[in-house]
């Protein structure tokens, strides 16, 4: 074997399959044990007919500051680390629990956007702090002289009106009388890739049941329509909450299940709570990179 | 609760998840404790976000006569019960020997398609013994006057040229120059639905590089291109041997990875070797009907 390829050694990793809406993960308890996750280790685990198959991977380890309980990484299947997930974030919750690291119900982690509350409650139910909801087009980002609650965007032939709303990615929200028969497809992509959201954008379709429900379908940017988008739920209550058509406590309905939307309003901070599962725990016989 | 709707339980049910070339199996111990795999219940493990996730589910009970050391029953992910599949064969095989179930090297066992003999090696290779290739047009099922080593078929505007072979299941086989290059998507699902085949049909699209090695992709019935058909990979060489380009034994390179056929010639057993890998081990935390 030459030096310069990687080496490689036979593993049996513990680990647990969780999810969180359809949005599946397989969590690492980095506390008890070390696992070096490497792009190609995180190929091989993320796989679905070689490997064990998720989203992404969860990995939890020690925090590196006194304030916070544990540091919750997230990676993609092609190895690349990025931040907050809030379905990710539930069932890490619900890990650290079960794994018997930790028995607080207010859990504070840190993650690559920052540090993140966690609540967990006696349903099996997790709350997530989302932060503060961004309105202003420049933190975005979008481009608009000035904050309003719609925007009017040229689409080809067409205009569309719509919201523009920030949760630490871009979002863009619209409102539609059939969220069945949404041009999710068709407008999602147009959007996604529409100059006004130079970082591109998700786009959330919603029909608005009533003051306290909304029904959402989500093309996400970079993945196309998927289960549920929980960034994009708080969007859409933002932005329905601009229009004066919602309250401050919202039940939103996704393909993959429903979330529970709490918002006071402008400046303030935006929580989520909603369902996480262990599927199963198990033992993965890997190539471990050393 | 009403009468009519199923009871379901929550369980935790052992399993092993292994693949054979790509195509990915749960492997259940029915001789130990009893699974009652209802279409409900294989839908929820053969999910890849919400379950396990799988291409089927194999399910090892006792042999019902003495002369077989096990029944190999293979579900599909809506519940159906199928036949004989070759890289779940090579699975089953390495399974009952590492859950210590048997220390046999030859095992042989129940399925729905009849008696299988499986030879276990000590590279953890498994040798499976394919049957006799069925030549005559009537048993492979496919419409022609006489049994011929090539058959010319009219295909819209063109004609194409191919050798028709029976595994126990249909194939129509291309020879081609080049595999990379082959019209797979194209010419595949016009072959399949071709009314000369009246139950449909498997394609493949061999590339011959020596007389001992060929290049293959397929065109599975119902599922479209795939990683590894073991059936297909016989019926290659059945047909090579029938245009005098191969010999007895054959390596067939698939896109999921090789296979050793060794096949004497008409009338006689074929045998395929091939690999089989166990990924991890697992408790599924799931809803059992009872």
């Amino acid at each position: 074997m030459s030096d310069a390829s990687p080496r490689l050694l036979e593993c049996r990793w513990p680990f647990t399959k969780m999810e969180g809406l359809g949005n599946d993960f397989v969590v690492l308890d980095g506390v008890r044990r070390n696992f070096l996750l490497d792009p190609e280790t995180c190929r091989r685990i993320a796989d679905r007919h070689y490997g064990i198959g998720c989203d992404q991977i969860l990995l939890v380890e020690p925090a590196s500051s006194p304030d916070c309980d544990f540091r919750y990484r997230i990676f993609n299947a092609d190895g690349g680390e990025v931040g907050q997930c809030g379905n990710g974030a539930r069932c890490f919750a619900l890990f650290v629990r079960r794994a018997g690291l930790t028995d607080k119900r207010s859990i504070r982690v840190e993650t690559a956007s920052g540090p993140l509350e966690l609540q967990v409650h006696d349903d099996g139910t997790v709350t997530v702090d989302m932060g503060v909801p961004r309105l202003d087009p420049a933190d975005i980002p979008f481009r608009a002289p000035a904050a309003a609650n719609n925007y009017r965007l040229d689409l080809g032939q067409d205009h569309i009106e719509l919201a523009a709303v920030g949760m630490g990615n871009p979002h863009a929200l619209l409102r539609v009388e059939d969220v069945r028969g949404a041009p999710v497809a068709e407008i999602g992509p147009l959007l996604e890739h529409h100059p006004a959201f130079p970082e591109r954008t998700n786009v959330g379709f919603m029909e608005i049941v009533s003051p306290h429900a909304l029904r959402l379908r989500t093309w996400e940017r970079g993945a196309g329509e998927t289960l549920a988008c929980g960034s994009n739920a708080c969007a859409a209550v933002v932005a329905g909450r601009g229009w004066g058509a919602l309250r401050e406590r919202v039940r939103v309905e996704l393909p993959g299940g429903s979330l529970e939307i709490h918002w006071p309003g402008p400046g303030q901070h935006l929580r989520m709570t909603g369902p996480a599962r262990v599927v199963f725990d198990g033992v993965w016989q890997g190539l471990e990179s050393i």
